[in-house]
């Protein structure tokens, strides 16, 4: 027999303001968004513009990464509605006018585990979780997989979850009790948020998820995938990490044919997936997928279809405080660089003028993981040198990266030796990496600016949590 | 390039000893435990004597639930190494043990939600969470669906994981990373065991889970299901619990036909599952199932292949303080008795002299969330009146028991007063719960015993936490 319980009064709103007297959230508040929906997320913009128009001031936002599409929060940290943001990677306007001077708190830019770790050490609390679900049940179970947008896994919120005072659902898409399949169970979640729309599933695949097909980076991918051949990692249960650019892409490509090649079945592909990793699945290349997210929407059908395509939170990927995350048990990564210095430190934060253009993301964390780290780069890019003396902005060290692949040449750091003389036996075309950095000046029509010398608007963050480099305001 | 990071060292262990050291367990420590493997949980009496083999004394065991299986523990509550105990349900040796005054400090008897409160309040700590695996990674990537013992979910440790210093799988199948499918994360924890074996998978279905064929048996199960058919309940997206017992699986095959007579598509069935919900989910008489712990092997093979059959924790199962819990969801529950009383009380948990038999498990729980609550009992067993005047112990209250359906009469509670008037439209024999109590007087040989009055052994709590009751020893 029910009986009236105070717990149980719905969970279902459809008003921010309900959202706002239940939580309790006020001025200096920390509201914290999941970035599934990539350049189509419609969630993270319309919350806080409702709760901007709901009068708060000086939130800070902990958003797991921040696109072009959330170019209207630039007007909201000009109101005073953001007073403070941390994020593992921003792109776009918002990037733009924080290298502008537009926030007197420097930005906090933390790796994917990073942050992880900072929400499950309770180093960083959050008052209110915002989670963007496809579909919602009435009692908080949340979906990634049906409803009008979905977006395949919920890898990167589990961490908010634990850590928020009040856990938010947001959905556009309501289904009867109970959700199917659950991807957030209604014990962790607190409201249900109904709103018009979350966002265009078509943003979700906007970054390049096709291999490169220009003659030079086929030749990075090449040299690549030669590299991890000759290092001895291609062997039977080879795990590989790539992100969704294209070069990486074609890297995949390659590795995959010298699996074929060479019948070696891996155990793993994880981080960001995307269709190839599908493809390499469901070619028998490795057992399993360890999802984080879904790049695009064939990654998106393949969660919903195979019980082996596996998702995983944050911390399991990539939390450097977990005892051994998953990143830990890769055989190699291949990451990309927007710069690389003769130190063999990667930025992936800045360019070369010192504008925000990104950030880890998983980056710092794959490369201390892999057993591997393979940072692929062209020597130069709009004129400018990508093999530098020194990176404008420090995002993964050195001493995490075993060797860069430019097509040019490959560089090996000095710390591994044994692979020095692998891929030298390998007849791999091995040279220094200050040759790398001269031969890159050469072809560079412009010098490397000087670093911006304006006051700290961002700081990178190692994943253990102390500040590795600051990025300081352009004019 | 992977780095040393203490963080790292290997999680893979052989030795109880190592997990003492690392998790720092100490004399009064608080260890738990989980019953997935039901009578044929190997892992508990293991590892109990292992800690006491290394002199640890005075340890507090919070176990789901113990059985006769677990009678090697008598020997340790003896010993001093078991100080104190709380369970939901504890029946053979160690019960009787506890009956008879084995423990001094009473033993705290929850429900399953009760149990999940007390621990993600904060309320009970625990020192080192022993969760069973059928199988593991090196990373602690634990699956309940592969390996040598399978069972299927692993529902109910998920409070303990939350509420634990140290995480404890513990294994007899290291499988290759990574694990598939996963079933608890590696980030969630902290140490893996591998043992020879962790138990008699055959031990999983030794409950009652066939429907029972005698003629007193069928006709409270038809009832039963007529009280359901009248209720109005049975309509479109109904939902269901019943327990395991031989009326209960009965009643389900009586409430299945009734559905497919009258056209009815349920939204989902939740508890401990068996092989009879899967025939009913496979029939399409439900949308999903909300499995909490698999009751037989026919449900561990159906979780395994079937993603409509869907794992669910004890907080979101039964967990009073979740803003609403699946059991709150339910439009009928039927449950069993040892005592039903004139104020329509429950007592699952003692015999009529006090004996410790059993305990909540999850029959307050769904009580108090179902629409509708059927308790089902016959007048007499044993020679004992079974509809009393007085339960021997209160341990689900009679405000949440709508009707109770004896085979020879049903009674609605009075504060149901349109369910009164439904049944009866419905032409069936209602009486009231004193004709049932008086009828149940005349058919028994034995007078139910008075209370025990030796001191008190065990308390039988509410599941927000509160006394409910006490039991005391027997000479």
């Amino acid at each position: 027999m029910s009986r009236p319980n105070t717990l149980t009064k719905g969970k279902l709103l459809n008003d921010i303001h309900a959202v706002i007297e239940r939580s309790g959230l006020s001025d200096g508040g920390c509201v914290s968004f999941h970035h599934h929906l990539r350049n189509g997320d419609g969630v993270m913009n319309l919350i806080l513009t409702a709760l901007g128009e709901a009068g708060l001031k000086g939130l800070h936002l902990e958003a797991t990464s921040l696109f072009p599409v959330h170019a209207p929060l630039v007007a909201l940290v000009e109101k005073g509605v953001i007073a403070s943001i941390a994020t593992s990677y921003m792109s776009g306007p918002l990037a733009h006018a924080i290298s502008r001077g537009a926030l007197k708190t420097p930005v906090r830019l933390r790796t994917h585990g990073g942050r992880a770790r900072a929400l499950d050490s309770g180093e960083q609390r959050i008052d209110v979780a915002f989670v963007a679900a496809s579909a919602a049940d009435c009692r908080g179970n949340l979906s990634a997989r049906t409803g009008r947008a979905p977006f395949g896994v919920l890898g990167y919120p589990m961490a908010d979850v634990g850590a928020a005072q009040h856990v938010v659902a947001v959905t556009d898409t309501i289904v009867p009790f109970p959700a199917c399949p659950i991807d957030l169970s209604q014990d962790r979640v607190d409201m249900v948020l109904q709103v018009d729309r979350i966002g265009d599933p078509a943003g979700i695949g906007s970054g390049a998820t096709r291999p490169a097909m220009d003659p030079q980076s086929v030749a990075i991918a090449g040299q690549a995938a030669d590299v991890i051949a000759a290092s001895g990692q291609l062997i039977p249960g080879f795990s590989f990490q790539t992100g969704a650019g294209g070069i990486s892409i074609a890297t995949a490509q390659a590795v995959g044919q010298a699996m074929t090649t060479h019948g070696v079945q891996g155990s793993f592909a994880c981080g960001g997936i995307s269709g190839f990793h599908v493809k390499m699945l469901e070619a028998g290349l490795f057992r399993s997928l360890m999802d984080v997210q879904c790049f695009d929407l064939e990654a998106v059908a393949s969660r919903s279809r195979n019980s082996a395509h596996q998702s995983m939170s944050a911390s399991a990927y990539a939390g450097p405080h977990v005892g051994g995350a998953v990143v830990d048990e890769l055989s190699a990564v291949v990451l990309g660089a927007a710069q690389v210095d003769t130190d063999f430190n990667v930025n992936v934060t800045t360019r070369s003028d010192g504008l925000i253009i990104g950030g880890s993301g998983g980056h710092a964390d794959a490369a201390q993981g892999a057993a591997l780290t393979v940072v692929t780069t062209r020597l130069t890019a709009a004129g400018f040198a990508k093999v530098v003396p020194k990176v404008t902005t420090l995002t993964t060290p050195g001493s995490c990266v075993d060797v860069v692949v430019t097509g040019a040449g490959i560089a090996v750091n000095p710390a591994n030796a044994a692979l020095q003389d692998r891929l030298g036996a390998g007849g791999l075309p091995v040279v220094s990496i200050q040759d790398l950095a001269a031969k890159a000046a050469v072809q560079a029509s412009q010098a490397t600016p000087p670093r911006a010398s304006g006051r700290v608007v961002a700081q990178s963050e190692h994943r253990e949590g102390y500040v590795l480099d600051e990025i300081r305001m352009i004019e």
